[in-house]
């Protein structure tokens, strides 16, 4: 037998030498498929303050060497990486998993290092010869090779308490070697210094943007400011606006969204309905911003001056809700915009500016801005400052109208701006465009988007919708603000599905996803419609408006009810947690959200028809509820405050739309009751 | 209305400044989603030789106007691109796609280029606004300035046709220049001459391997080479193994796949079935390799010189055939590396060398190399080299040896300097692992992979792991070699199953897969273990075997129909295109193949039970297969020939595993036949 004069183990070591290692993609220690990650870590996940990051990660190198992994993390800002030890969860797919908590509001970077655990590696094929009765003197020399090495390593009292086993392991016989070795606090100190220049580190770095947790849970309500009087024909105020906050704040909402409060162009301003010619004393739509009194920065003098807006926004913190604005980057030809900085604009060869328009269709009194061109750094910092104008004045959310017309570039750039100065404010895109389009505003930063909901009525539509949000990659970016309608978006099945219509799409917007939104009027069913169109009659976009906030048949109380339901229950403030189950009736959908401990569940049977009752059997999902068949549960349905005592997870339900559309059943952990307990 | 003194019109400039730029992720056009595409780009697909690159895309930017977009690819050693034309096949998703060739067997790279199509974008709202009859003269004097400025890039003879068309349109009056403006010519012109200085390039160049089409169309015949002659206790020589081959050529294989052909050890040799001493005689593992007779570059003294082997490859090429030989990189404790190179190996602290084990197992006639340390860039470049001896011998195709048991990066390093010298060379992985390595080890290189092919034996099993083998991303580089069985693999399937198991199996493996093989006696379904194991009893891996090719019971008329069946129908060279169809019995499992154009398809039906008969209705995916319910269509059944006239998708079937236990239907498409055609 061939002997070398000095022994090496090397067990441990799989350093490649550079010049190899530098034509190589792969590394001795294969870290893949770490996740969550978009486009290859281009773009960052979303989470919200006092979430887990949960991260997962295939490790593995040749052999049967055991590893050692971890997450990586730190705020962005931060240079020193934190650690948390990963799990192989998965040893057949080699897939590890760990988290880390998200306290702060900000961006956080993680990824993942892993090394070969040889002291483990050692104790394991150890054992195994021990338990088969191998002479293992030899093994006992190497391994305490790996004991010495981790004690030069070694600092404070772990290098004393390494050296301490040294002296034991050298005084004792072998068999007791193997105990001292194969000892839990040996295996732990030998764990706390592995020589971690033979770590491996994933080669990307991977973010987490971390919002304020109103960025997914949060009701908004829709105010178009200037109905909110009680005068005919003529504007509302500010104060106005703030007298109704009593009543909005008792119905449960959290934000209130108000259309652009900036001055309204008067060139080529449109008539009711949307018609080409103003009447004198027609207010105009505000989304033609800008006029001789001012743009983005102003505020329109019917509603109030900037103070009066302040008191609003203090208002609103003080009934703890707080104000979206509207974010509509386009002008009225008398934006004072246009003369002061004519080159943002494009202009025709006759010398013309070039209005909106989407040919055939013309909107004349909008101008769009060029996001290009030689001025654009002077025309996005100033809009960049319309932002953070507002935000000074205690705005945290905007509503940003057609961002989809302008560059995804821009986007990206602007919101990471207005981030990177207050991680707080929290934009809502209104992209009603191509799936790729409204996922990628998302991904460039839009903590919200509106979504197809208005459009998905029947059950199978929702479900396959909702799963895409919810179970889908979507789920990682996407937050979804289901509105149940908009000024510019009056949806057939409300115009024609009256009361239980209204009460129907409620319910699914403020339980299916955590984030939800009504447009003031929805509460009194107010779904009147250009016949054949899917636009509001005399719409409150173009002329004054004054409301009887009361009027027979409103759903105020219902709303209130659902409101507060989303409140008590915590599973209703997150949006991936979503699961449908069985129902075996096509207009009777069933769904559920669950708490993580399972401390908090609710489920919601849905009949998504507005006209006829339908009956179905739901079947209730007992292994995820942590239950056994035969097990007896209490069940409260939420809006009767009716209980019951059910022994089988098949439940028939009869929904009748004009009695009750929703029944919502919360079955708490505590109140699996054992009857057959004679105790009880 | 505001004037500007200098007209601009910037449809198409998409330029973002540097400053800004630089800060983003994003570009003013959207090219994401590029595929295929493996871990971001970071390893190859692979591709054969005269197959088309698909490409997609999904490509957008805001609001609406056209985009043009390209695929640029190019031989990766050379630098100028190609392109080819990417259409919008699906608006709604923004996807885009097109297709370039692969002729060379060598790696190329592809990428993606898009721009705004100013002029189509011009011409289409033009379209619509002289539709709906407004004014146009302004929009034809945009339209004038965008030919002026493709004419002035324009070269050669398009610069003349260019300036042509802008004399005669100054000369015309308006509707007659709204006709030049959309004419097809002129059209045709502009797309040819857009600004690419404002084009958008993805920004990663992916990379696809064309290996020569026997990477993914080859039967193997795995020979071990001491067994083919016929005297007892005495090796065959090559001569021998040369004798045999006009008989397997016959049979209708491709590669004669040698196990290791070097000196065998000669230090704890093993002996017959396993067992720990040798007797003098006994010829050991052919894995135990090197011994005083050199190592992996020298040829067994008893099957002849490396002149003889040359003429084995020699004649095999004569036949039609190549020779795979085995890359087992292990040594027996007297190969001359131990002497020559000992720090290539790990020494114990007793000085001893460490032999290969797997605690508690050991494996004392090996002993493993250490692919890490110092020493490390002359043991890889000696393997390296190892390699390319036997390529110089004429030897293309290597069978690796437990390739999971050595470090990933080496192998992407070999495989990738053997393919930079020659690109016809090919390997096949013998990982059974942990599906996450035996993946990797594809990515990194090796052209095919040994599968769980030969323990999945139940329908549902077969077609879930085919299913992830040809649906998921696993087709895009790794190509299952399905082996019945090997040396060391004799599945119980078979040990039970007999000849009716052994027929099935071949079927399975043949078509399912479009590489496959077959181990020496399975031809003569030889399946004798050692009781209550996967191994054969009396292996030949440990001693001394002599055969009767044509003993009572072989199979060999039924592979030479199999192989003679995979030749002659295309579809079958495929991989990808495996679907698996319905049967209504777990035992029938019915699947198909299909030429692209439906020139060739081919259906088979195999009862997967050895031991029983059953019957199952079959249904034949008729819209797939281009026709319409009531069309009539012949079927020839390809073992037996009979034929047959179906009306039906549905047709019944009874397969006995004695009599029938497959039945294979090839349905031509020129064999469409309308028989309500009173001139047929």
């Amino acid at each position: 037998m061939t002997t070398l004069a000095t022994p090496t183990i090397c067990h441990g070591d799989t350093r490649i030498v550079a010049p190899i290692a530098a034509r190589l993609q792969s590394r001795p220690i294969v870290i893949q498929d770490v996740g969550p990650q978009l486009d290859c870590g281009r773009y960052p996940v979303k989470r919200e303050v006092g979430d887990e990051m949960e991260v997962g990660a295939t490790i593995f190198r040749e052999g049967h060497d055991k590893l050692t992994a971890v997450a990586l993390y730190r705020e962005k800002s931060a240079s020193a990486w934190r650690e948390v030890p990963l799990e192989l969860v998965n040893a057949g797919l080699d897939r590890w998993r760990g988290a880390f908590p998200l306290d702060v509001n900000t961006t956080y970077v993680f990824t993942v290092e892993a090394w070969t655990d040889v002291y483990a590696s050692w104790c394991s094929e150890l054992e195994k010869k021990v338990a088969d009765g191998q002479q293992v003197a030899v093994e006992l020399q190497e391994g305490r090779a790996l004991l010495a090495d981790a004690a030069t390593r070694a600092t404070g009292e772990d290098k004393t308490r390494l050296n301490e086993i040294l002296t034991r392991f050298d005084a004792a016989t072998d068999p007791r070697r193997i105990e001292w070795a194969l000892d839990s606090t040996t295996r732990l100190l030998m764990a706390r210094w592995p020589d971690r220049a033979l770590a491996v580190r994933y080669d990307r770095e991977l973010e987490v943007v971390v919002d304020r947790i109103e960025a997914r849970y949060a009701a908004w309500y829709e105010m178009f400011h200037r109905s909110q009087g009680r005068v005919p024909g003529k504007s509302a105020t500010f104060a106005d606006c703030e007298e109704r906050l009593p009543e909005i704040r008792a119905m449960g909402f959290d934000v209130i969204y108000f259309v652009p409060i900036h001055p309204i162009g008067r060139i080529h301003r449109k008539g009711p309905d949307n018609t080409l010619v103003a009447k004198p004393g027609d207010p105009g739509s505000p989304y033609a911003i800008g006029s001789e009194e001012g743009g983005h920065k102003a505020v329109h003098p019917d509603l109030g001056t900037l103070d009066e807006f302040r008191r609003f926004v203090r208002a609103c913190h003080m009934q703890g809700m707080e104000v979206a604005l509207d974010f509509a980057i386009q002008c009225a030809p008398d934006h004072p915009w246009v003369k002061e900085h004519p080159e943002w604009f494009i202009f025709r060869p006759d010398g013309t500016i070039k209005y909106a328009e989407n040919p055939p269709k013309k909107y004349q009194d909008i101008v769009n801005l060029n996001f290009y061109g030689p001025h654009q750094e002077a025309l996005w910092n100033e809009l960049l400052s319309v932002v953070l104008f507002w935000v000074e004045q205690g705005v945290k959310i905007f509503r940003v109208d057609n961002p989809h017309t302008k560059p995804v570039p821009f986007w990206e750039w602007m919101i990471g701006e207005v981030r990177a100065r207050d991680p707080e404010v929290i934009f809502l895109a209104e992209a009603f465009t191509r799936p790729p389009v409204m996922k990628m505003l998302a991904k460039v930063g839009f903590q919200q988007s509106y979504t197809y909901f208005t459009w998905r009525n029947f059950k199978h539509e929702l479900i396959d919708y909702l799963t895409e949000l919810t179970q889908s990659d979507a789920k990682e970016f996407m937050r979804p603000n289901f509105f149940v309608n908009t000024p510019d978006i009056n949806p057939p099945y409300l115009q024609t599905g009256g009361r239980p219509a209204h009460q129907i799409r409620l319910v699914l917007a403020a339980t299916l996803s955590s984030v939800y939104g009504i447009y003031n009027g929805f509460e009194l069913c107010e779904a009147t419609p250009i016949p054949g169109k899917e636009e509001f009659l005399h719409s409150e976009k173009y002329e004054y408006k004054v409301w009887d906030w009361d009027r027979p048949g409103n759903i105020k109380d219902f709303i209130t009810k659902i409101n507060a339901i989303r409140r008590e229950n915590p599973a209703l403030h997150e949006l991936e947690n979503l699961r449908f189950y069985p129902s075996d009736d096509d207009n009777i959908l069933f769904y559920g959200k669950m708490s993580k401990d399972r401390a908090n569940m609710v489920f919601f049977a849905v009949n998504v028809d507005p006209f006829d009752p339908h009956v179905a059997e739901l079947k209730f999902p007992l292994e995820e509820m942590g239950m056994k068949a035969g097990d007896t549960f209490q069940v409260e349905e939420l809006l009767t405050g009716r209980r019951h005592l059910w022994r089988s997870g098949t439940q028939g339900v009869r929904l009748d739309p004009e009695v009750n559309p929703v029944e919502i059943y919360r079955i708490g952990a505590w109140e699996k009751v054992d009857y057959r307990n004679p105790c009880y």
